[in-house]
């Protein structure tokens, strides 16, 4: 029998835009010892992670919880719930998780209709609300915050627009949620996902989720009651609702919306240690604030972009719609982008993100997010990428881009104490 | 803002059939820092993982990993993967598991045939045999543990018998895996899935599951690259297979397979504190050694059976098909389950289950699984069963149970030292 080493991993800087660095309090939350899944102590603490998350989605929707999965787990259960074979859904792509967006839309016999939008940059939402209403979709899918381009869309408008059609507007802010305000009453989002291992630093493996009254009628025009758990037996067709019924017994938001109520009607075995996890996240949001939070990833992300900029970097998309939580770097002409990367990784211990499909090789992906996004790893990894890059003989300005973070963090005239 | 406490989870005594008591060992695993998902010592992590569990399945398939969902999500992966709408899938059904396996088939559009036993017992092997011959089905998915009666159905003779029509063999061994002997290979099983909060004794979460060349054929004849990574763009029509595309994105192995392999084509964010518990929990299982640990199950089992029969309890099944992980106690007449059941819990820190469907209210299930089925864990159950059960009046002889019990612990007049 081979014999495994104890788990032993690295201590790394993770500057990707996720996941990356967790809370030692949340790891802490993972170590202790697990609750069975119907205690009233552990229905307890995840009727308190519902109401956390009301307030990190900034709503006052009944239903606010996590799909025991990663992010795109989350953005499948409110697609295949709200998605009936045949519905038109409407999906403004401007980066790859607008892809995504599709494959799952189409993947639930959607006819999706795209609109386009060149990756770097965002879309006026008049452009969208003109699509809506030429469209007249049944649901609306668009991305908050793109990691693959880092770019961030305004979301105002488009709800409203929905509305008029009556369509479902539906967001994914697993970017965003908790480094990026997301407000979904506000901005009138019927549906929208966060991910838990970007802005919020805890290990990914859950997706929280809110979703309105809205959503809830279509979910529940599609529902069934599981077939092993009809009180007049399997067959029983009285467990059966008029709509079609959702693809997916794991994502059918009308069967979790019914364990996550007090009902309590088994489905899943909730992930315990990640429930832990999510809830001590949660409260170290709110523990801080989420505009104080907002304005952490603002300053940092300041802070970074100021030090590129003095190396003679050039920052990739439109300045007008970056997303603060990823700055995205165009790999200086004759560069091996990887073995920077590698450089970085075996070196300083630090991590930084590739990219994808049209971008990939043409730009590094830096995250400013969560526990990660702080002072000593701003300066840490524009240290770092200034020493690789003149290691790689790369045609940079020495010494500037330090002195260019610092001068941001330096506490300003008025601030100073007289 | 409303605070929220930190988090104090009472330490239980969990003797349900899972989620279950957690090791220390995995505790400690989860509290780790983590590592990015392309970093290549988190990939050399995920590759070990692969390695562990071939040997827990009892296969050399190439194919081994976990789906980064709770254990539904494994056999939802499996049979959403393999299952093309209007495939013939035949379901023997002897408890709610079985009755899981028939609603994710009818989602996935099978046509699905039903083959049904009493509860509290299983199938004679031949029984099956015949209805394959019969019905010829393109695919056969059967619960190997059955948690809702205790029984454990044989499986040898199906997997031969599968292989003569063409027909896949996909078995749910949740509840079995690492406590009693799931033999993926000498059964010829195609799929196999298992679960992490049962014998596995790790947080739920994950499930792991295997799969052989058979089921890969499937897979890739059904196997699409992601829209957003297609190389040659988005609307590449070369990165589609001739197959009936899976209708999740989230579980399509084709795609998962691919994140797995060497190629690390990005899919979803790898649950990373998961891996490390998962990883930590095979490394145990496999250093206890699995005829080893086996034989621990079926010791406590039988300590436990020795004491609720002492105390003159009537076990609920058919005895030679017991299920070694769980064992099924009949409510005695006129007690209330569940005031017996809280009692337990709130005087003595102890969870046991209650039941599902037509056996709601007529059984309690005790499972001995994993890291919960030890010695102390048993002697404990059964003297404070004792007493809650003479707290509520129960005709219950008292001062046997224990005594039965440690006769079952004492050893033998052979192992007594001369």
């Amino acid at each position: 029998m081979k014999s495994y080493k104890d788990l032993s991993p690295s201590l790394r800087t993770i500057m990707t835009p996720g996941p990356v660095e967790v809370d030692p309090r949340v790891l802490r939350a993972m170590s202790y010892p697990i609750l069975g899944q119907f205690d009233p102590e552990f229905t307890e603490l995840m009727n308190e992670t519902m109401e956390m998350l009301r307030d990190v989605f900034q709503t006052s929707n009944q239903w606010a919880y996590p799909i025991d999965g990663t992010s795109r787990s989350g953005i499948e259960a409110v697609l295949v719930s709200v998605i009936e074979p045949g519905d038109k859904v409407l999906v403004p792509i401007y980066g790859r998780f607008g892809n995504l967006l599709v494959e799952i839309s189409e993947r639930c016999g959607a006819e999706v209709v795209l609109l386009e939008k060149e990756w770097g940059t965002v879309f006026d939402p008049q452009e969208i609300i003109a699509a809506i209403h030429r469209e007249k979709p049944d649901i609306v899918a668009i991305v908050h915050g793109e990691t693959s381009t880092g770019c961030v869309q305004p979301l105002e408008g488009i709800g409203a627009a929905c509305r008029e059609v009556d369509a479902l507007l539906v967001v994914d802010a697993v970017a965003t949620i908790g480094g990026v305000s997301v407000q979904t009453d506000a901005w009138q989002l019927d549906a929208v996902i966060g991910g838990t291992q970007k802005c919020l630093s805890v290990p990914s493996g859950m997706a929280p989720i809110t979703y309105n009254e809205r959503v809830e009628a279509k979910v529940l025009r599609r529902k069934t009651i599981e077939r092993g758990l009809r009180e007049n037996g399997p067959a029983a067709t009285d467990a059966v609702a008029a709509g079609k019924p959702v693809a997916s017994n794991y994502f059918d938001l009308g069967q979790l919306q019914d364990y996550w109520s007090p009902k309590r009607l088994n489905h899943h075995t909730e992930s315990t240690s990640m429930l832990y996890a999510l809830r001590e996240g949660l409260r170290l949001v709110l523990q801080e604030g989420l505009e104080e939070r907002f304005d952490r990833h603002k300053r940092h992300e300041a802070a970074l972009v100021a030090g590129l900029k003095a190396m003679g970097l050039t920052l990739y998309g439109n300045p007008t719609c970056k997303l603060p939580v990823v700055t995205c770097i165009q790999i200086p002409e004759g560069i091996d982008g990887e073995s920077v990367r590698a450089m970085l990784l075996n070196s300083f211990g630090i991590e930084i993100a590739s990219s994808f499909g049209p971008l990939k090789g043409q730009i590094w992906r830096i995250g400013t997010m969560g526990f990660s996004c702080n002072q000593k790893n701003v300066l840490h990894v524009l240290g770092a990428l200034e020493a690789v890059l003149l290691w790689h003989d790369a045609a940079i300005t020495s010494g500037k881009a330090l002195q260019a973070a610092l001068s941001v963090y330096a506490p300003k005239e008025e601030e100073l104490p007289c």
